[in-house]
């Protein structure tokens, strides 16, 4: 699968980052490690020169994992120095913040990555240990009611935020209600037994002509075992259980369901003004105002990845970030359970194409109007 | 290419709706045409039925175009008594106008598939005589502005409307300035003549993957002869003019020029906003607003085309016929040279895939904020 | 599917090819009928320049059919001077009977591709009328045998051969037996119901893989309606006649059904050397030897289409006929109902990659050594 | 690329081999290292089961090489017991011997296939020490000739051989010339210079096709550095040196070389028949008759992969070993500097679909008939 690199490549990449948008600038003596680790472990950058092919970069057997982790401590030395040149310079402290938000993208996508590489392993390795954590337990569910008027989205203040999170602006949202928590596996069940996945009315066109063409009949990872759904986690094989958030479905699905429900996504702007209501500082998460949003699934929203108005992506290489792929993808808000805590806030936005299912996403309901 | 369609099938499918959606649920003694005709020129309509798979429309050598013709004029004869009952029966009378305007848009879509055709034809026929027209004159071009605020889009009152142009509702706009006229060939050629399609940083990324793919180095239709740009009309092969509007660019081309311009593409709301000013009536195109809005060039905005607030499709499958492909494809507004006169609006949305350029597609820029 | 081409190309590519190698170099004041011509209906001659792009044939609606009458019609005209000449020059002869015998070569295709394309139409058109011709009779079926020792195979002499048809050599045969009648309907029919499309053991590899992705389960055209085999043939969907003798199988079917059979295909020598065996003129198949060997099917050889020791392709352009085309390709002998009567011969060697399955190709039984 | 494997890949699968057709058929108490592997490291066995798809062996991190190499080890140890009963049992003892030459071909696969995954790193790893060994001195070449006649080919006796490599039969050879070395990088050059992937006149319509879509302009792992031919090798990148025997080319270069220097490939029994001449005892390669036959290139020949006649697949699913490969195929003598010591014979039949560079393949001339 094109889109998922090798755990040793993220390693690489997230120390590539540094030495490359910071290092190099900063330090005039600085030698880089290996001159080819430019070209090998740059991602997209085109400001930056050639790339490695995404698709084969799980033919790397060279650079070792020995190497890459020599290459780490490499630019974590230089990096010392650039932190005491960015204590008195405002910029620099600006793309090291960057820079360690980036690495906490890739530590999520380490996750996904693993995930999606061991579920093509017929003995279903586990990352992690099978954990005796108590079964979630049913949630009272409602719906929270948010009436028309002007929204203020994005973020604006000093808090670090990525380039597509403003500018901060106004919209205009219709009345409108948004359901209290995530849709559940159990809940998901519900469509599957009804027929979703052979329902062509429920489901976009495209959607249906991929789920066709995938012959998908469940979220990613799902197994039928007899009678019961099975699910491929970082633990390994086990059970799907009912209550806990539904994950690892496209928009298509997220889409087809809401439908089937008699409900729609909402918009990522009717997701932020319910998720801010409480809290006014962007940097905070208002847990209180949305449960359970923000540890675990990304939820999907109807709204198209497109720039706020306004927006300027940043000079250089680095404005490459975001900006290039606001195209044929979907927002999804809030965080999941492969999210560093603290990475995400109300104003932050996850961005796929529709039929990616290897991400935590999931999703909630909204209605009327 | 999958998306076009022999000129016949066209002529039978027009047919095909009036008879699916109007004949048959009125005229109870009604005998249809040919059994295999429901199969055969039914587009997309899952609540149909089975239908012909679209790439092999080209392969119907059969039936031939008479019977095609003799199969409209029956279903023509069956449409008498149905507008008779259309008299007492508002609902038949809006199916009827529905299967109108799909008529027209076919009509458009036969001139777009027949224009790309004979573009693979060595021979370069021409569909129309070399018209001895007037060249266009250079317009005198300024930015049309329009303050922060509330504006209300999309349709309402009695004319009629596709379902995706409603329901009306309130969008805020921030302070943006409109081009009075649609980019231009001449503009354009500035652009290729400055690298334009060998500067990834103009792009977005999927829009640059797909002009590397494609090997694309200008608009569809155009090709270099020396030192001049000719280009492929209805009317044969002619020298691209540069006063003419651009015509038969993808979204990602549009999108890469107004980045090169230091401008962008109005969002389908800003367009309407100005579209609008003049005129309130949503039936009459509002021409004084926007010189060359509704004759040249469908424009690409840079809006996804999604649901409106509080958006429902019809019931029945006549409700399958815009709703479900809001998903990757972008909103055009205004009409082109072979667009049916009268039969686009204000509120019109026309959707595309951001790669499409058979379509007579062009774009007007728009700046700040 | 690219391989087939619509009739009217047909038309007008027989007609090309008597131009191009015969008309042009042979009357100086030749008018070519159109210039595009040239490019339009060149097959394959890189000798000759340019050519229209194999899968686009379809798309070309121009010219039209009348359009390539009156350019056969011309080029008849000038074949008359031609044939005058040739009267005195025996390799003009010699070409335009090259000429000839391609022709029939396309009256062949012009049938198994109007077949093709009418067998993707729902309406399913018959080509001709239903013929009421009295059921094939059982045949009596044994086994012909041949002892070990050298045999002379390709053609020598005076009458018309392919190029691939000689020089005539040696081979040593190492015994064997040939089946006296192909396989019927019937007798495959047994291979479908023992499974056969389901033993994986049964086929090639290669065979197995196509099978499985193309999801074949019969001869192509055949469709199963309740408990009968119905097949698509040129009067229409009909019975299958499980007496009549099995065609429109692929190479890969044609070996596992010999091998489920206990048995084998004969090289393109043994069979040659049994069809031969009464006669000693090439030009007159010997059918007493080889019942059914030259008007049902064509016979699937297990022979790689390679070239006869001392091979030479003619000089110039029309080289490129046939010699180009020798590999992962295998041999089929004999003729079918299609094969215009006289075209073939003992020494014939018609060949298609080992998938195809649209032309008129059965089998027959060898076995031991 | 979907046909090169991992080493570790290699390593489990050899072990897999003995384990599954030597150790569980002979051990009754043997307990299988892991479970899972029996599905992971079957290559094509459909007899043996289920098998995961060859394109993801990369995917697999796990088992770690560590386990492999416990897995080899505990298979190893049940070896010791089945050796013992292979004394007296000599259709087991020939399954340990076909066993041993089955890791004799993946041990030269493990070069091939590190070779190409090396190719895909940019920083050009090397697997080998650059040597020092002396240049390769130019050869003094001469034509072998051969009278036409019967020759015996094929394996008979008591030495291992693959089924593939009998019976041993007669054919009959036409007087030919087999050349006395093989075609050197320095001969290909001069095809190179002479435009020779650039004429199509020179290449099958197969090879044409493929060397345009694949942009071939020089064996695999050549890159042109300024005014020199640099090539990809074990030792790291190196001068190509005219004088060394090419490699690294499909057959459709070998046939376009072969025609361009106005000779052919020789097919398979040629070769044979040249290479054994002076040699009577199959098992001992006759390196006299034919210089650099065994220890550079396999040399690709014409013949097309097919059964000998009377050939026989053992029972069971080890019979998958070679026949239900015979398609599509082209077959190579000889052996090549990757090949064991001692693994060839002149009997051997390598085979490779005629797109294959990644293999150590060149090629030697014939001439006349």
């Amino acid at each position: 699968m094109p889109d998922a690199s090798p755990a040793k490549w993220h390693l690489a990449h997230t120390a590539w980052f540094f030495e490359t948008f910071v290092v190099v600038p900063t330090i005039p003596r600085y030698r880089p490690y290996d001159a080819a680790f430019k070209m090998l472990f740059n991602s997209y950058y085109n400001g930056v020169g050639d790339r490695h092919p995404r698709p084969q970069r799980g033919l790397l057997s060279r650079p070792s994992l020995d190497d890459v982790l020599a290459y780490r401590a490499h630019v974590d030395a230089a990096m010392h120095a650039c932190c005491e040149v960015a204590m008195r310079d405002p910029s620099l402290a600006a793309l090291i913040e960057l820079g360690l938000n980036h690495e906490q993208q890739h530590q999520e996508l380490i996750l996904t990555d693993l995930l999606h590489l061991f579920s093509h392993n017929p003995t279903r390795p586990a990352i992690r240990p099978a954990d005796v954590a108590a079964r979630r337990q049913a949630a009272q569910r409602t719906w929270i009611a948010c009436p028309a008027g002007i929204a203020h989205v994005g973020h604006a203040g000093d808090g670090f935020a990525f380039d597509n999170e403003g500018p901060r602006h106004r919209v205009w949202l219709e009345a409108f209600e948004l359901a209290s928590h995530p849709v559940t596996n159990g809940d998901y069940c519900a469509f599957i037994d009804d027929g979703g996945y052979r329902r062509p009315d429920l489901w976009l066109s495209l959607g249906w002509d991929t789920t066709v063409a995938q012959r998908w009949e469940a979220p990613l990872y799902w197994e039928r075992e007899r009678e019961q759904w099975r699910c491929f986690t970082l633990q390994g094989m086990r059970d799907v259980d009912p209550d806990e958030p539904l994950a690892h479905v496209s928009y298509f699905e997220a889409d087809a369901y809401a439908r089937w429900a008699g409900a729609r996504l909402p918009t990522e702007f009717e997701w932020e003004a319910i998720a801010r209501r409480v809290r006014v500082d962007d940097a905070q998460p208002a847990t209180d105002s949305l449960p359970d949003a923000f540890g675990d699934v990304w939820e999907w929203t109807s709204s198209s990845y497109a720039p706020y108005p306004g927006f300027r992506p940043a000079a250089g290489a680095v404005g490459e970030y975001n900006g290039k792929f606001m195209c044929n993808q979907y927002v999804l808000r809030g965080a999941s359970v492969a999210t560093p805590r603290g990475h995400s806030r109300v104003t932050y936005r996850n961005f796929f194409p529709p039929d990616a299912r290897w991400q935590w996403s999931g999703m909630r309901l909204a209605r009327g109007k």
